[in-house]
């Protein structure tokens, strides 16, 4: 297949970048709007990356000891009214029930209308989040020392009532997980915090092959109850940050709002320090916004829905049989290959459909290797592989057994390479900056609509940073790990020295 | 460990089947009731049971070419009322979401309180199952014969407002999956309403040991909007009936409704023929009720959280270092290990508890095989082990290697004769009846409070069959595939001759 002259995609991402995603979202067939408000049906080519995303991240969770649960989805008010700072911090925009009956009302036409009754006397809002609920869990299920530490992840669906939504990156319904622990010591619940930190990162720079930003989170930008808020920040590739991974460290607030207590060693009565942590399928957002490109989806291999797909070309009746078994005989092969401790996905396109809009199709929705077998290939034993990281479409003709043989690796190059475009557009648009002057430039030039992120010296007050927040419609997304202990600097407003770094940018 | 003089379980199955129920839940920690009325917390060594049944179930729907995607928890009332057969039979009791904000509302004591406000033109309900919000997205997935068949599988949670709630069995919200199936034509349909239903039968028969009965519902009990329900119908230790699963052909019922129509290959405008399927965790609770005895959960293998314990006996500490190191290397042999394609699962209980304390927990906790390890094993090479399936709690002592060897088949045995007493239970339990004097005293003997089922000829009408399901608190479970092609028989209420057997009984 030559590169057709005109791109997939329409509109490109230099031309409309919010409506290119769109579109690459529907090229791909992952998702697409319902018909309630600001929620998403979530298609089978979606889906699949959640369930690999859940699988695979399920593992870390269990490695470090880690256990899932379940709890309700609908949370008493009185819950909420217990932890006020976070509730107002939450709360506001949620659905709420309030009533538990619907009457069947004939109309004069035959129709039927649903009218609501049974009024609850205490309403329930569905969770956007469940610190209250598991908290009260927690609360009955700790007596003494010896309870702790409580490991739970909860991998669920969460709802908050969102204005403006984009499929992924905001809907009023999306699936997370939320791990939620209760430690007896501070040290504990901060070195939990971290390490779940640790592990998102780990994930989504290994597996989602995006570099991420760690870092903590300012006072104004944190989770609302939180003591320190961790984020592993992306950068996609209209140079916006998202938030893809946050990890929380919640102090004694929770556990005295909700009485998580215990008799500890010295057999006097304390307050556990809990944590909390989740990512949702924003990532999945994030993935699409982080790789792709003009003709739709390119997906990391590890994280894919299928990794090859192999396509029969069978111009002619009497060889398509002959075609159509080696295709699978070859499918059967690699599903024997192990790829990360899982077994190679890999699909068999056998649809009646032109081969051309056949391999668009594909093309589109980001699989990492086609391969084709035709008839001249089934004698000579090669095959036609093209790589989706490509954008050249190059054709490799090869063995069949040497790409057999090489099919891990090259998976494992196409990821390498999909992690170093990601990691080389991060660092690229990474600048630092310690002027005011220039800072203000930089995120005002009405020539640049996508400007970078800039990292500054910072020790301005909550306000300050609100102020300038608002005035350039950015945020400081992080104070990243690796940068809070080099020389000092003056803080870009205030002029103090820190050693305080902070990146500032636009966001999702 | 010599078996206790009294059970573990207070009161016994025969003391109180509905309360004994309750006490192992509680006994083996699998969950509790919540705040949230009619929800439950499912615990962690619960949630396992759900994460091996979705895994093992999952590979069954995708082996037959299903997909798993997401749709909306909210479905619009309109919605609704486009199906009102199936909205009157379902969408009565639910919860019904009606606005979108909380304000907080500062009290003059300081505290808060939340105020429901926003509120919405158009209810929500939470979905109570999916039908209606997937049929619209068929809608506009469905144009030509060559979209179909559309093979979706969802994992989700639901809810229904239901007035008497018991953990797993009953419960407001419960998790589930829900097939729903798109076809061409109505014969194919059918052969998918029977293909899932084959697979309830097989995996709950083979992977939870209960040995269920495959049938039809009559149209009484029938799914509302569906035109035939096909049913697994468990029978649990107080002979009750428990529908475990239903898999259910909607005709074109719900295709006209919501106009999941297509061109067909003769260039007409044709609707769908669809299909909905679905278990629940409702399956945890069948299966607590057909295995566990008075001294709690007994698990069948294939489905436990933990297939092996293994407890190091450590009297002296110069020797303990010297066990836990054999109990962990034990551990790892078994977990390279596999029974039924999956790793063994095995977990090493080095808590600082008391030998008997431990040992009664995993016995309570349903834990098929449990090893012993101590000082004198270490040097002989053996090990001490006691099946959960083996009331007398008899210690086999056998060389470390001969366990390890013989593990899987350990395991299978237990599989096995879990499931020959479910079967036991089940065929001792049903009787043929064709009187219908005798039949009604089967279920009203003052004597017996826990009547088996009978089986009998049956042309009775919806009437005659409801009125004399009331007056004994029984109904039609299901007419068994496998009885309907025999001799005929005097209907028990109508004498006419025919060859359609019922299956009735009590149930929850």
């Amino acid at each position: 297949m030559a590169k057709q002259p005109k791109n997939a995609i329409s509109p490109t991402r230099t031309e409309d970048f919010p409506e290119w995603y769109q579109q690459v979202i529907k090229a791909a067939d992952m998702a697409e709007n319902s018909e309630t408000r600001g929620c998403m049906v979530i298609k089978p080519w979606g889906y699949a990356l959640w369930e690999n995303i859940q699988q695979q991240l399920d593992k870390y969770f269990k490695r470090t000891g880690h256990q899932n649960a379940y709890f309700p989805l609908l949370i008493p008010l009185a819950y909420l009214e217990k932890e006020a700072e976070h509730a107002e911090g939450f709360a506001t925009e949620c659905a709420v029930v309030t009533h538990h009956r619907l009457e069947a009302e004939k109309q004069e036409d035959g129709s039927t209308k649903m009218i609501p009754s049974g009024k609850l006397t205490e309403p329930y809002i569905i969770r956007p989040t469940s610190e209250t609920i598991i908290g009260a869990a927690f609360s009955r299920w700790t007596n003494s020392y010896r309870d702790l530490p409580l490991l739970i992840n909860q991998w669920a669906n969460v709802m908050r009532w969102e204005m403006r939504t984009r499929l992924f990156l905001r809907t009023a319904e999306f699936l997370w997980q939320e791990g939620h622990t209760a430690h007896e010591t501070e040290e504990e619940a901060i070195e939990e915090t971290r390490l779940m930190h640790g592990i998102y990162t780990d994930f989504i720079t290994n597996h989602l092959a995006i570099p991420v930003v760690a870092g903590e989170k300012s006072e104004v930008e944190r989770f609302p109850g939180a003591e320190m808020t961790l984020t592993v920040e992306a950068m996609v590739q209209d140079k916006k940050a998202i938030q893809a991974g946050t990890s929380h460290f919640l102090g004694q607030n929770f556990s005295k709002a909700q009485d998580i207590s215990f008799t500890g060693r010295d057999n006097t009565q304390q307050h556990a320090w809990t944590t909390s942590w989740g990512v949702s399928t924003r990532l999945i957002g994030t993935l699409i916004m982080a790789h792709s490109d003009d003709d739709g989806l390119i997906c990391p291999p590890r994280i894919a829905s299928q990794q090859v797909i192999i396509i029969p070309v069978t111009p002619k009746e009497d060889s398509r049989d002959a075609i159509i078994d080696a295709c699978e005989a070859l499918a059967t092969t690699l599903r024997h290959k192990d790829f990360h401790g899982e077994p190679l996905r890999v699909q068999v396109d056998k649809r009646d459909l032109a081969g051309g809009a056949k391999k668009w199709e594909w093309v589109k929705k980001g699989a990492p290797i086609r391969i084709e077998i035709g008839p001249r290939d089934l004698e000579s034993r090669k095959v036609c592989m093209q790589r989706r990281d490509e954008d050249t479409f190059e054709k490799h003709f090869m063995d069949k057994e040497e790409f057999i043989r090489d099919c891990e690796d090259t998976l494992q190059e196409i990821q390498n390479e999909i992690l170093r475009r990601a990691t080389e557009l991060r660092d690229s648009n990474i600048s630092e900056c310690s002027d005011l002057t220039e800072f203000e430039k930089h995120f005002s030039d009405p020539k640049n609509d996508q400007p970078g992120w800039l990292i500054t010296p910072w020790a301005g007050s909550n306000e300050e940073e609100e102020t300038l927040s608002k005035k350039h419609k950015i945020s400081i997304r992080c104070f990243p790990l690796d940068k809070q202990d080099g020389e000092e600097a003056p803080c870009l407003i205030t002029g103090k020295p820190t050693k305080a770094r902070a990146i500032w940018g636009r966001s999702y």
